[in-house]
C-alpha cells in the first residue's frame, strides 16, 4: 500500500510513473516539522535496521551516518563522503513493530541523520518545503521493494551484449589503441565484448563529433571491431563546447536550449572542452533535440552510451574566472602579497569546483515555470540520460542500445543503467561495490557496476583478479582506468590465464545472470539482496554485509583484502560451494553456519542455494559466440526456469522466453 | 648477525648506536645496481612475506604495493598513502629459504616497491647514492628484530602516568573548556590522566609562550588539575615564529640557529604562527639550544609535551608567496583572464603546500657540512624530539617526561613515543592502527598510538566505543579531534557509562600493559606481535592481518566494523577469552580454531593464551590512585612475572622491579 503525502507545491520529477492521490492527514510514523524547511524524526531502537539510499557509502544498514541526497562528482570516495554521484533518496524501514518503506521524492539537497546525530534517531530534512514524500506498507522487505519498484516503473534492460567483459580507459587515444586492447585480450582468449571511448575519441571534446585524425572514419572501424564482436561505447559529456562554427553549440544557442544565467543569458561553465554551455535537459524541446543527436554515432554502428559529467560536473564558471581575475588586480600593484592575501586567492581558486555559487547562478526552462539549478540539481542527469534514451528510441524504437549514467535519480532507472563513478584502486572499493549493490536495485537500478580495476590510483594484479571475482556477478562489467595510472587491462599482468579463467566463468554463468536479471526486471524485484532480507528471522545473516544473495539460487561472498588466504563465509543454509580453479569446477556440499574458506586469488567460490540449480554454458570468447542453447545445470536442485529471448528486440513478455530446464 | 654496506659517504644519521664495521663483499641476497642511484631487487616467491616498514599503510604483511620512506604531512591517510609522517625502512623478509632483516638507512626519500610493480620482486631504490644497508640473519622474525633493536638502543620509556587515557581536542581554548572536559570525566567517573593543549594555548603559535588571557598563570593551573591527578600536555611545533622582541626568534637569528636559504639568510616558511624560521636541530649547538627552551614550561609544573609539524609540515614558503605575488601581477593587467591563465594560477596556489621546491630550498649546517634539507628530510622530526629529550635530561636527569612526535625516523625511538599524525574518524582507521602496531614495534616505537575516535571527520558513538575497544591496549591512550569536527569526548555521547566501563577495563589491565611494555623495551622485543611471527608454521595464523599478540600473554581482535553484531577471530592455540559486560568480567575457555564471537559495542572480549596468566588491578579515576599493589590474576596458567617500578624515575634495571605473582 502505497502512500503519498504532499508538502508545498512540488515540482513533478517524473520518479513516479503511478498516479497516487495525495492523503489529507500527516506522515505516518514519522514526527514531522515543518517550521524551517522540512524535517521528519522517527525514533529508533537499537535492532532497528535502515535499508537502501542507493549509491552511498557505508554499509547495507545505513544506520551511523549522515548522508546527502545531491548528485555529486567527488571521485574520493571515502566513509565520510555525505553523497556520491546518484541522489537516491528511497528507503526500507525495519523497526520492530513494522516495516515500511519511504521515498523522499526531492529535486535538491536532502540530509539523512541515520543515528549519527543521535543513536536512536532518523532525522530527514531539507530546505525545500515543496516535496512528495511517499510511505509504502508492507509485510516484508521485498513487498515493499515490489510495490515501489512497480510505481516508478520498469527498470531499463541492456542488450545481451552488455552483459559482456568489457574494457575501458581514459583514453584509448586512437584507432591502433583500441586494436591493441582487442588483440591482447584475442590472443590471450581472454573474452571481450566491447572498448570503450572516453573524452579523446572526440574532436576538442565536442560531443557528437569524432577526431578524424585519431579515428578516421568511425563507422568503418566501429566495423572493423563488430567484425571481431567487439562493440564501441563512446561517452557524451553534459557540457556543450562553446565553439563558433559548431552544429550543437549553434543551435543550442539559437533555439535557447542552454541553462541560463540570472539574467537569461547561455550560462558559461568550464568542463573538459573548456568553456561550455549546459544542454536544459528540463526543457523537453531541448531534451529532444540533444537525444536525437546520438544519432550521428548509432548512424555509424554505435550500438551503446556512456553520459558522463552530469551532475553536472564544473571546474569553474566564467563568473570565477571573472573573479578571479578581479582579486588578481586586486593584489597586482600591493607591494607585497601578505600571507591572509596569498590565503585569500588561494581559498578562491581551491572552491571552485562543483561551488554552490555556480549552482545557483542558472536556471532551467521547463514547463512547470522557470527554476533555479539548485533547487532541480538531482534532475539534471536523469534527464540528460533520458534525453539520450528518448533520442535513441525515436530512431530506434524496437532495439535495445547499452546506455548508462554517471549522475542519476529515481526515475532515470527506466532509462539507463549507472556506474558508480570515479572509485579507487582501493581493497575498501571492492567492499564498497558489493554494498551499493542492493540499495541501487531498491531503487529501480539494475544494470550496474563499478569501474573493475579501480579508476584512480595505481591497480596491482591482485587487486583486479579480487575485484574480477565480484565484477564477473554484475550486470555491467568494465575494467576501467584514469589517465596518468597504471595500464589494468588483464593482460599487462603476469600470468594473464589467471585472468582468463575467471572471465570465462562470466561468459559461462552469462545466460544465468542474464535470466535472473530479466527477471527482476519484469517482476520489480531485485537482483542482489542484503542477507537480512531473505532470512530476516536469523540475527546474524541480518548483519551479514559482505555476502549476497544473486538472483534466486546464488549467493556470493567474494574476497576483499588483501594477501589474504581466503575468508569467513556465513551460510544461512545448507548450501552448495563451486569452486573454480584453473578454469575447473568443483562442488562440494556445505552445512549451514560459519566457515573459513579458503580461495587463493586465482580462484573464485561461490555458493548454490539448497535445492537450487543454476545453468552454464561454455565460455566463448564473445556473447556473439556464446552457445547458450546448450546448458548444463548445477547445483542440489534438479530444475531452474530459464529467462531467454534474441537480447536485442524488446519482446520481454513473450511467454516463450520462459524455459524449464531439468537435469 | 648484523652486517653493514656502505655505499657513497652516507651522512651519519645516527639511527644505529652500535659500532659496526663495514662488510667489503657485496649486499647478500638482493641484486645491487648502482647505475642511477641505488637500485636492490630481491626475487620472491608467492609465498614470501615482508614485515616492517614502521609507520605505513596496508597490512602487516607489506606485499602488493609501493611505499616511500618520506616524513609527510599528508592527512588523508588512505590504502593509497605512500608515505606517512615517519620514515622506518626496516623490514623482515620471509622467504622459503630463509629469513632475514634488512635496513635501508637512507636520510632522504627511498621507494618500496614490494611486489608491486612485478608480483615477484621486492625493489628498494632511492637516488641517494650515499647510504648505510644492514643485513641481519637470524633464525627468526624474533631474533632478527631482537638483534636489530639492540643496535638501535633502547625504545623511549615514558611516565607511568602516560599510560592512563587521556583527552585532546584542537584546541581546548582556555582554562574553562579544560576545566569542562576533567569535569566531565570526573563526574560521570570516566578515568582520565591528562588533558592536551594543542596550538591555541599559546601566544600567537609562539613556542614557548602561553596565552596568558585564555590560560592565566599556567603554572597555577597545572598544579590546579594535578591536584586533580590531571596532567597538561602542551604542544610544541617546529616552525619559530617571525616576530621581532620574541627571545625565540631573535636569539635564533642572532646565533645563526635557523635552516637557512642558499643566500645563508634564514629561511622562511608558512605554518600556523604565520611566517616562521626552523630551528636547524641539525646543528648540535641549535639543537641543545632549543632543547633547553621546553624548561620553561617544566618549571611551570609541566611534565610532557607533543611535538608537532615537524615533517616539516610547510604551508607554504615566503619563495611561493614571492611567486604568487609575480604571476598576479603578470596577469592583473590582461583584459580578462584564459581558462589556461585560470587553471595556471589554480595549479599553483594547489600545489605549495609541503612541495619540493621548498623542501629543496633550504639548508642544514651539520657537523658533517652543510646539507640541503632534501637530502636529510627524513631526520628532521627525529632532531627535533632529540632536541626535547636531550634539553629535558639536561634539567631533569632522572625523571622520565612524556614525548611524543608526529614525524619520525629510527633512531628518534630512543627519544620518545610517536602518535600516527593526522587519521580520520575511519571505521578503516581502526584496523589501520592495529596493523601498523607490529610495524612500528619492529622499529624500536613502542610508546604508540593513534588518535582514538578520529582526528578529522564526524565520530560516532558507536565508533568511539569500538576504537576504544582497540585503544585500551596502546600505550599512549588518547582521544584527539580536529577543530571544526563534531566534540568527541566520551561525555559527549549518549549512555556515557558505557565508555566508562571500557576505560576501566584498561585502568584495570595498567599493570599488566605497562609490565610488557618495560619488558619488550628492556629486552629489545615487540609488545604487539603479529600471529605470523609466533606461530610461523600455522598458515592461518600467517594471514591472519586483523588480530595481535599483545605481550606474551594476550591476543587482541577488536571489532572494526560498523553495525557489527561481533566477528570472526582465530585462535591458533586454545585461549581463555574475557569479556567485559557492563563493567564485569567473565571468562570462556575456547578451542583453537575459528570462531564467531558475539561482541556487541559496549562489550570488550580479549583472549588469554593457554597457561598464561595476567594480573588486574581495580580500576580508578586516574593512574595516581591506582592501587597496583592489590592484583589479581586471569586465565589458566597460575603466574606472572610483573615489572613494576615507581613510574616516574630511571631506575629500570633494578632487579626488584620484578616480582612473581601466582595465583
Amino acid at each position: 500500500m502505497i502512500k503519498k503525502y504532499v508538502f508545498g507545491t512540488p515540482f513533478d520529477t517524473e520518479a513516479m510513473v503511478a498516479q497516487i492521490p495525495a492523503e489529507s492527514d500527516a506522515v505516518p510514523y514519522f514526527c514531522t516539522d515543518t517550521s524551517d524547511g522540512l524535517r521528519f524524526t522517527l525514533e529508533l531502537e537499537s535492532s532497528d535496521a535502515i535499508y537502501g539510499l542507493g549509491e552511498s557509502v557505508r554499509g547495507i544498514n545505513k544506520r551511523g551516518y549522515l548522508y546527502k541526497g545531491f548528485c555529486s562528482d567527488d571521485p574520493n570516495q571515502t566513509e565520510t563522503t555525505n553523497s556520491l554521484y546518484g541522489a537516491h533518496n528511497f528507503m526500507v524501514i525495519e523497526q520492530k513493530e513494522r516495516i515500511f518503506g519511504v521515498f523522499f521524492d526531492c529535486p535538491s539537497l536532502i540530509s539523512f541523520d541515520v543515528a549519527f546525530t543521535y543513536f536512536d534517531k532518523l532525522i530527514v530534512s531539507t530546505e525545500n518545503k515543496n516535496i512528495n514524500v511517499y510511505i509504502i506498507d508492507g509485510s516484508s522487505a521485498y513487498e515493499i521493494i515490489r510495490e515501489f519498484r512497480n510505481a516508478i516503473g520498469m527498470s531499463y534492460i541492456p542488450p545481451m551484449w552488455a552483459f559482456g567483459y568489457t574494457q575501458s580507459r581514459w583514453s584509448y587515444a586512437d584507432r591502433d589503441s583500441v586494436r591493441r586492447v582487442v588483440k591482447g585480450h584475442r590472443d590471450l582468449n581472454i573474452p571481450l565484448d566491447a572498448v570503450y571511448l572516453d573524452i579523446d575519441y572526440m574532436e576538442r571534446f565536442k560531443d557528437f563529433t569524432v577526431d578524424s585524425k585519431a579515428f578516421g572514419d568511425l563507422e568503418e572501424f566501429a566495423n572493423e571491431m563488430k567484425e571481431q564482436n567487439i562493440r564501441l561505447v563512446p561517452i557524451i559529456d553534459a557540457g556543450v563546447k562553446i565553439e563558433d562554427g559548431y552544429d550543437v553549440y549553434e543551435e543550442g544557442v539559437e533555439n535557447g536550449y542552454f541553462c541560463t544565467d540570472k539574467d537569461g543569458k547561455p550560462f558559461e561553465a568550464c568542463v573538459w572542452p573548456g568553456m561550455t554551455h549546459f544542454p536544459d535537459f528540463l526543457n523537453p524541446d531541448a531534451r529532444l533535440w540533444f537525444g536525437k543527436k546520438y544519432k550521428i554515432l548509432t548512424d555509424m554502428g554505435i550500438e551503446g552510451f556512456w553520459n558522463d559529467m552530469n551532475e553536472p560536473a564544473i571546474f569553474y564558471s566564467q563568473n570565477s574566472v571573472d573573479n578571479a581575475h578581479k582579486l588578481v588586480k586586486k593584489y597586482a600593484d600591493k607591494e607585497e602579497l601578505t600571507l591572509k592575501e596569498f590565503e585569500e586567492l588561494k581559498g578562491y581558486f581551491g572552491s571552485r569546483q562543483n561551488c554552490d555559487e555556480d549552482y545557483s547562478g542558472f536556471y532551467h526552462n521547463t514547463p512547470q515555470g522557470r527554476y533555479c539549478h539548485k533547487d532541480l540539481h538531482n534532475l539534471y542527469g536523469y534527464n540528460m540520460t533520458r534525453s539520450a534514451a528518448e533520442g535513441l528510441a525515436a530512431t530506434e524504437p524496437h532495439k535495445r542500445f547499452l546506455l548508462f549514467s554517471r549522475a542519476s535519480y529515481i526515475g532515470m532507472h527506466r532509462y539507463s543503467g549507472i556506474w558508480t563513478g570515479d572509485n579507487h584502486s582501493w581493497w575498501s572499493h571492492i567492499l564498497a561495490e558489493l554494498r551499493v549493490l542492493p540499495g541501487l536495485n531498491m531503487c529501480g537500478f539494475l544494470y550496474v557496476g563499478a569501474d573493475l580495476g579501480g579508476f584512480g590510483c595505481e591497480c596491482t594484479r591482485d587487486l583486479l583478479l579480487r575485484w574480477l571475482s565480484l565484477g564477473i556477478f554484475t550486470p555491467l562489467m568494465r575494467n576501467h582506468a584514469a589517465c596518468g595510472t597504471r595500464n589494468q587491462e588483464c593482460y599487462q599482468f603476469e600470468n594473464p590465464q589467471d585472468f582468463k579463467h575467471i572471465i570465462d566463468l562470466r561468459y559461462r554463468l552469462i545466460p544465468y545472470i542474464y535470466s535472473e536479471y530479466m527477471k527482476a526486471a519484469l517482476n520489480g524485484d531485485m537482483m542482489f539482496k542484503p542477507l537480512a532480507f531473505e532470512y530476516p528471522e536469523d540475527e546474524t545473516a541480518r548483519h551479514t554485509e559482505d555476502q549476497l544473495l544473486l538472483g534466486n539460487e546464488v549467493m556470493i561472498a567474494p574476497v576483499y583484502t588483501q594477501n589474504a588466504l581466503g575468508r569467513y563465509v556465513y551460510l544461512p543454509e545448507d548450501m552448495t560451494a563451486v569452486r573454480m580453479k584453473e578454469g575447473n569446477l568443483s562442488f562440494e556440499d556445505m552445512k549451514k553456519g560459519h566457515h573459513f574458506v579458503e580461495i587463493p586469488e586465482n580462484e573464485v567460490v561461490f555458493f548454490i542455494r539448497a535445492g537450487k540449480a543454476i545453468p552454464l554454458c561454455k565460455s566463448a570468447e564473445s556473447t556473439t559466440e556464446l552457445n547458450k542453447e546448450s546448458l548444463e545445470l548445477i547445483g542440489s536442485g534438479n530444475e531452474y526456469t530459464l529467462y531467454a529471448d534474441d537480447g536485442i528486440s524488446k519482446d520481454y513478455t513473450n511467454p516463450e522466453n520462459y524455459r524449464k530446464l531439468t537435469k
